[in-house]
């Protein structure tokens, strides 16, 4: 299928490079298509690693090994395929995974357990053995891939690339973070899982690494959502390399470790709403933000029961300040909600507030709100101080035809 | 918006009358309309009363008012308000229930707590007062209507009327069921909660007639969804009569207790399927099997988050046996699932077995059932015991149509 260019696509900024990273792409042919699928980003000696995975139940073969690898938190190497899911695919999935690591470790001369594969395709089918043999091999000796190569690569039904940078002081040292990411909501037979990786010069202790990490995530990945579907195979990694020289970030107590952590939830962010952006038929990006709720996760559920909700979905389409719907998705959320002290609002006017219609309802304003592409929606429940905001994008006829049009 | 009748609709059946029910209709005028918006069944004294309502936090006081009425256990009228749900509309809400209850008490020499009430359309606000005493005052005078002119009446963007009857035998004496619902999905702003009475001439202790609607819903309309999303008013009542003249069942010790258990079960499951079939957009009903879950309860869960699925239900609704759809619902659902045991099937095909695609896939027969209106799919997870049956149906063009066309 032709994919057009999401209208809320963002152009690919100019990423930094990150010392002691090295991206490399080919084509292993895992799809008949002229295009390079299989990535790999060589990482220097000492490089950290940490990572957070789907909690799918039916993970592929690349998930749970990813999640014994992360626990000696080291990394040498990350190969990416893309076209195949190797999900759902038996022991010859896994097959294909070891002989990957093993392929990788050997050239590197390292263990193989430092060698992180991920997989996004169709799934059913285990990765073709001799492709994989051959692509990682073509990978290897390829000449050095810029970072708009390398999110090329990793994508699948995405209709743009996606990268992110920022930076912090660490002390006296500026460390960078550059990172890409590949997803369009989860259309996984139509392989569209999501893929994160963020590297950084920073040196930092792989458990502090992966505490940070999971951190972030918490407020970012899992605070999006296109169509509350959950792939088989959704991953982000984060790689330090720890060639900026700075001194080691091992806790909150070490200088710059707020800075660093910052930074790194920063551009988690900046990730989850590229993903967002790219939403099957999305027509706009919707940001919800819920306050005085009785705690955060209860603010987190309430909002993505609103973000996951079709018909807000559909009315934020129709460009209809709908409150009663999200009135409707805050009552079906299942957490603690009183109606005569719910407000809700959209970029900025309320439109019910305290269980109530607003009666001098300012029309106007939040009419041309609700016509521009970035759609804000407030929700005050009155009854804690929990807090959250998540991102989502609207249910169009683009998303069915995407969905319902495509053929396995 | 005009309405087009649901490609899935059945027509309305011979309803039996019910002994000690006399069903009324009237334009009490809450929209700018020419049909009956307000409907009166007035019950024999002596008529046993169950219930079960929305979980929804932000539900209207007609519910609330209904969950505290169940609890004395009688019933005298039932009145439903068509075309303003009444809901997230303050005191003045309040006010205008009760206001229903005690004319209507007044007039039938009875307690306002037996008089139930039920609203359905626009929420956020209150139904008039001056309407309302209007529209009793003549429905109370009103000439008695049929079963087809009441589910008529209590409509509001359903495309075709709904209606349902079974019996069965207590002791020596037939027991009959007669009943009427409204719902075609969730979209409460737009007028679509699922309001069902079930009105039966059986004489029923009034706990046991809740403990068993109770059972029934559990395994009927807890288990249909259109899209996921919930009203702030979905309410079904049972109205038993007593005039069949059975024994009191008011346990399953007494005879005839199990039957009447069972015809109530499959009324419930009748009306269930009605509204699924009156889902916006529906083109094709979808039945899913899980079998072999860690729990009923488990088996439950994951049926619905394939029912939920918009991935799955684009899917179906393009005639496409995307068995890896399923697997990522089942893999989401957040229950036991172990994904090497796991298989998938269409119409009794197995697409996928024990966690692979099984490979000689019987591409014609699947895809011949594909085309079906009537869609099984079967889920083994291959782990325990536990096992449900859920309903929804495809996700389609015309759902984002009626939804994001529409305008608040």
């Amino acid at each position: 299928m032709e994919m057009t260019r999401s209208p809320l696509a963002l152009p690919f900024p100019e990423l930094p490079e990150i010392d002691g990273v090295t991206l490399r792409v080919a084509q292993a042919g895992y799809k008949d298509w002229r295009r390079a699928d299989i990535t790999f980003a060589e990482l220097a000696e000492g490089t950290a690693a940490a990572g957070v995975f789907t909690k799918s139940a039916c993970a592929s073969y690349e998930i749970e090994s990813g999640r014994e690898q992360i626990k000696q938190g080291t990394a040498r190497a990350l190969i990416v395929n893309s076209g195949n899911a190797n999900a759902f695919a038996g022991r010859k999935g896994r097959e294909a995974v070891e002989q990957i690591m093993r392929q990788v470790a050997d050239s590197l001369d390292c263990r193989p357990e430092q060698v992180f594969v991920s997989s996004t395709g169709v799934i059913g089918y285990p990765l073709p053995l001799d492709k994989a043999r051959d692509g990682v091999a073509a990978v290897s000796q390829a000449d050095p891939a810029s970072w708009e190569e390398a999110a090329t690569a990793i994508g699948t039904t995405d209709t743009y690339p996606k990268g992110a940078t920022t930076s912090a002081m660490v002390g006296e040292t500026k460390v960078t973070l550059s990172a890409i990411i590949k997803g369009s909501g989860m259309i996984a037979p139509d392989m569209a899982t999501m893929l994160g990786y963020i590297f950084t010069d920073a040196a930092v202790d792989p458990s502090f690494l992966q505490e940070l990490l999971a951190n972030a995530n918490a407020k970012t990945f899992s605070c999006i959502t296109v169509d509350s579907d959950t792939s088989t195979s959704d991953t982000v990694l984060a790689f330090a390399t720890g060639k900026a020289g700075n001194a080691l970030i091992a806790s909150f107590d070490d200088p710059g470790a707020d800075a660093f952590a910052a930074a790194l939830e920063d551009i988690c962010r900046q990730l989850a709403h590229l993903v967002v952006r790219d939403g099957e038929g999305a027509q706009k990006f919707i940001e919800i933000a819920v306050v005085r709720a009785q705690s955060d996760d209860s603010a987190r559920t309430i909002g993505l029961a609103i973000a996951n909700s079709p018909l807000v979905k559909t009315a934020i389409a129709g460009e209809d300040a709908n409150w009663g719907r999200v009135v409707m998705a805050v009552g079906k959320a299942g957490e603690p909600a009183d109606r005569d002290r719910l407000s809700v609002g959209f970029g900025g006017y309320w439109a019910a507030k305290n269980g109530q219609a607003v009666e001098d309802f300012e029309e106007e304003p939040l009419a041309a709100h609700l016509k521009e592409q970035n759609i804000r929606i407030d929700v005050d429940l009155g009854i804690g101080q929990g807090s959250a905001t998540v991102w989502t994008c609207d249910l169009t006829h683009g998303y069915i035809s995407i969905n319902a049009d495509y053929r396995s």
